[in-house]
């Protein structure tokens, strides 16, 4: 049981995220607003170099992918045609006194004892009395000293249809009859069910308290409760945490934060945040693919806030309502048209990088190659194959039109320890193979077609032996026709399906078809987070006092550091070494992000920087000024992770610098 | 008039946009999305160049400014703080009918016939006619004929009336009583007005149609319209420019997008999309003064998206919904503290760049500053000052708590000709002095302490002739005496204010004081468009043949151009020239986005890049592989603005560009 150490850990890193500037609440000031998180000066930074450092590796660095900066609002037909609106909901449990939500997933066991009330009935004013017993006339006064107590308005009524309809041979009926005929014309009621867990050491007064402000609630006024039993429960979810009320049933409860856009507040003017960026991508694939001059297979990247109403936001910034994702769609050609052109469709056959793409990949090739390049990506700014976890989603995970999903995880502090004892770690990134599913959706709700024509597929078509032909098309015909049936809408006769896959089939052999797209999506804010984690390192140093002082160290990759280089000049009193320091920190500071600070000791100074992860310290001393003649315009170099010094000539820094933080 | 001309370039700017992929309309396939653009490949490496070189010159390569990068939703009470709530608004107009409302200025003058109600009843049911009838008992028969027909009830009434008190001497006064009486019981009626002007040819009926279907939506069941008079109108902007009806009233209808955040849609859930990113860097003041080791002056910068549910967008990306601001906020000493220090306040003595930041400058030298700090910046990307404009925002426009704000223009396609002929320009910035309003704000909304204390400051009092105290002090409790009485909440009394005012002042005293603030404040999407209309040249060439053709090229600044170079192969059939050229472009690529070509005719190839803006073209020919063996491993170097060739060799090639690119 490892919990309480993570837990220190991920603590110390917020105090740290605080103290130094990398992550505040957000309006902190306002008592902060949850699952919302602002990135401080050293945060902004951190967060500015990593979106850079995919971008360059992701579309820069590419003759194959190109970008797209889309609006965090679009119209709301395209939550349609992605399902976002019907199926982007977290299973839900709500409180039927507070109306507050819990996830279905989420509700911490509770024993205890419950008292159940069966409903409630409001007593009858005076003035329905007066008016009922005119009507069965009987004594008013005898009555309406019986007002507030069912049983005896029962036992009345009861006795005047005794009355009325004395040696009757159905007197029960009729009493009964009657009797229900008053309390429906008189009296409102609830049949709801309403139990509540008492808290240790509550009297049963308080759940009836709770229970008749609920009947109130539901417009029963001044209620008399019904039932009221008590019996013990043991580890049920079945309870809010808050209210201890039973919840309602699970139901669906939509993720995406909705808006109003334009004058009026209708739902024809109803609009959502996005909750991810990629159906931009695929709402614009033909723009792009129709101005950029690239040919399937291509990609387009895009980086970008979404938005998610999450119930339970949590773990500091992984789970936030507000984040940022970078997603690349990769457009590939369906297996059919790769094995038409080449004859055949190459498969994974070993693990690990696939190597430069090839002509012939189908899409397992391209899904592997992806995993293994966002994989290289993270090795490449520090987090280490180590650090890292993979989840292969099984078949009852995976989204009805994905073929193959792989989370990459890493292992936060936070992230829980299995059967084995081992940490599995938690979503940084899911690389999923999608289909054609997204552009055919696209294509159905808007009515614009979002395939491409393939020069190169028309041209092996019409090469291919007939039974290849036949093969081919019967396979790009069954995948189409199971696409159609399973988002088959209203209207779709069998008879539709068919005739449009057998289409979709004929256009294959003209050379055309819709794009497959394997994507890459990845958490900007989760990045950071495990960027943060693998930084944070405490190591102890003792002084020659004998005193020992734990020192915190950010070891980030210098690549994502926010500051590259902090520039020092011995002392500030020596006007000789601070006119030399600020040359230093000029000269640097045209190439990268440098940090100029003359305050403090020099070990402070290097303690200040190693605690904002800033990778190289430059010290301007005597020797840099000529006192050993042989070290005239050289400084020192101090290297964050273990303190080792070297000395740099100051015309060799820029590049020396450069080579380690690019 | 040189407005048709000036469509026209806009419409050639729009569709290059469209075309080469800088801008798409968002979500296009569904129509769009009224006041949302996309960047396309082109226009979102435009953009990412412009914040990059923002977010460089404006925190990076200064010590006195730090990032920062908040959400976009926050809590609420932040705009209730900055008054986003109460006044950030449009004067809008809606229309009765309809519901849409339009900009109070922004309503088309119309001319034409109005036909006018004054209101509508509704015909009494015949059952209330017949309880009516038995009431004052006079023959049903008679009275239902005429149930069409208010002037018959009338007289039907006014005739029984008589009878039944015939010979009375206040017989006039009964008959009106009861027929009012009558109506008032059995008729539901409405006294609105409703006018609507009649379109060109049409007849009264489509006026009277729209005033039943109006006077029906109050509740007027089967209703009989009172009034109807046709009047003319002349230039009045009182009708909706499509339903044609008069207007109601005009109303501030505000302008922040609304959503809940959390599991339940009540009051207390509410939360905005920010409609400005200042806002954060003032919640955050606090954390990030304390984080950064900064000290006033200095400045918070910020990019990021905030949206406006703006009325009538328009102007292409000029006024959108979903826009980008590029904001800093920088913090100074108020001018009591400046004159304490150092003995006086500097001010403008002379119109242009004051040069370095001096420690005595007061709010007025910074603002001049700040100013063509940001000229400086638009000067840097290729917007000469020739192409900018100036407003000095009059006492009558500026906020009530803004000292001065200069706003810098670009002369837009769409900016309109003033009396003099001349093109003042459209808002890209406004540089604002914005007194110390937003952080004494957020003090008094939050009881958060938003004030620094100032070590110099302090000392230096200390050192004051008791005279300068009593001066200066008095100075500073009058502003902020005026700034607590101007913002005066409930409870707030004389006395209250008073004592809080003297309680600052005397803060003062001992190195106490909330920052003042410059704020130069820049729209993204502006700026995008900004370049693209500065860079959109059209040159006719004229071939061999006679033909002549129209090209564009857009000049941008290399700075912000989002390919840099583009790298050709002289032919693509030549195995040698296309590796020779792939070994530049690798070499190339590494330092600036560069795109390689191999398809088509080279001067095809270039005009492609011209009209990409791409700065620089690099040819690989033979000479390049030594055919004239003193031009070996060169290459042809051409500039696309004017075409000019020069020959650079390669390995100098990196270097020649990064100089001119950077």
């Amino acid at each position: 049981m490892a919990e309480p150490k993570e837990n220190v850990l991920m603590e110390k890193i917020v105090s740290l995220c605080k103290r130094r500037g990398f992550v505040f609440q957000s309006s902190e000031i306002y008592g902060g607003i949850n699952g919302f998180w602002d990135y401080g000066p050293l945060g902004a930074e951190l967060k500015r170099n990593v979106k850079e450092l995919w971008w360059n590796s992701m579309t820069r660095l590419r003759d194959d992918v190109v970008g797209l900066e889309a609006t965090i609002i679009m119209a709301p037909q395209i939550w349609k045609a992605s399902g976002h609106v019907e199926t982007f909901a977290d299973m839900m449990r709500e409180c039927p006194m507070t109306r507050k939500r819990v996830r279905t997933d989420q509700v911490e066991p509770q024993s205890g004892s419950v008292v159940k009330f069966t409903g409630a009935v409001s007593n009858p004013k005076p003035e329905v009395h007066d008016d009922y017993l005119t009507t069965i006339e009987t004594s008013a006064s005898s009555f309406s000293n019986a007002a507030n107590n069912r049983e005896a308005i029962n036992n009345c009524v009861k006795s005047v249809v005794s009355v009325k309809h004395s040696g009757a041979s159905d007197l029960d009926e009729r009493v009964e009859e009657e009797t229900g005929i008053f309390w429906a014309n008189h009296c409102t009621h609830a049949s709801t069910e309403f139990s509540i867990l008492l808290p240790a050491g509550k009297p049963v007064e308080s759940a009836k308290k709770s229970a008749i402000s609920f009947y109130q609630s539901l417009g029963v006024e001044n209620p008399v409760l019904l039932g009221g039993v008590t019996e013990k429960v043991e580890d049920s979810t079945d309870f809010h945490p808050e209210s201890g009320v039973k919840l309602g049933p699970s139901r669906p409860f939509n993720l995406m934060l909705q808006t109003y856009v334009g004058p009026i507040q209708s739902e024809e003017n109803i609009a959502y945040l996005r909750p991810e960026t990629a159906q931009a991508i695929f709402a614009q694939f033909k723009n792009v693919h129709e101005t950029s001059r690239q040919k399937v297979p291509f990609g387009i990247a895009q980086v970008g806030k979404a938005f998610r109403n999450e119930v339970t936001p949590r773990n500091f910034t992984f789970r936030s309502r507000e984040f940022e994702q970078m997603e690349l769609e990769f457009f590939i050609k369906p297996d059919e048209a790769v094995e038409a052109i080449h004859g055949n469709v190459a498969v994974p056959t070993a693990p690990g990088h696939p190597g430069e793409p090839q002509p012939n990949w189908g899409w397992q090739m391209w899904h592997q190659y992806w995993v293994e390049e966002r994989v290289r990506f993270y090795e490449g700014i520090g987090l280490s194959r180590a650090t890292l976890g993979f989840h292969i989603q099984t078949p009852e995970e995976l989204a009805h039109y994905a073929r193959a999903t792989t989370d990459i995880l890493f292992k936060f502090p936070f992230s829980k320890v299995d059967e084995q004892g081992e940490v599995k770690g938690d979503e940084l990134e899911g690389v999923a193979a999608r289909s054609d599913f997204d552009l055919s959706q696209h294509e159905r709700h808007s009515g614009k077609a979002m395939g491409v024509f393939d020069e190169d597929l028309r041209t092996a078509w019409g090469k291919l032996a007939p039974e290849k032909q036949k093969e081919l098309r019967q396979r790009y015909y069954e995948a189409r026709k199971k696409y159609l049936t399973k988002t088959a809408r209203e209207g779709d006769s069998p008879e539709k399906i068919e005739k449009e896959a057998q289409e979709d089939a004929d256009g294959l052999a003209k050379g055309q078809y819709i794009p497959h797209v394997i994507e890459p999506s990845a958490g900007v804010d989760r990045l950071i987070l495990a960027l943060l984690a693998n930084a944070f390192t405490e190591t102890t140093s003792t002084d020659e006092k004998g005193k020992s002082e734990v020192r915190t160290v950010m070891k980030f990759h210098p690549r994502v550091a926010p500051v590259k280089v902090g520039v020092f000049p011995l002392l500030k009193n020596k006007p000789e070494l601070v006119a030399k320091a600020k040359e230093v920190f000029q000269l640097l500071r045209g190439h990268m992000l440098a940090f100029y600070d003359e305050t403090g000791a020099i070990g402070r100074r290097y303690a200040r920087q190693d605690e904002a992860g800033t990778p190289f310290g430059v010290t301007i001393d005597f020797d840099t000024l000529g006192e050993k003649p042989e070290l005239l315009n050289t400084v020192t170099v101090r290297h964050r992770d273990d303190g080792a010094q070297e000395r740099i000539p100051i015309s060799e820094l820029p590049g020396w610098l450069l080579a380690r933080v690019k």
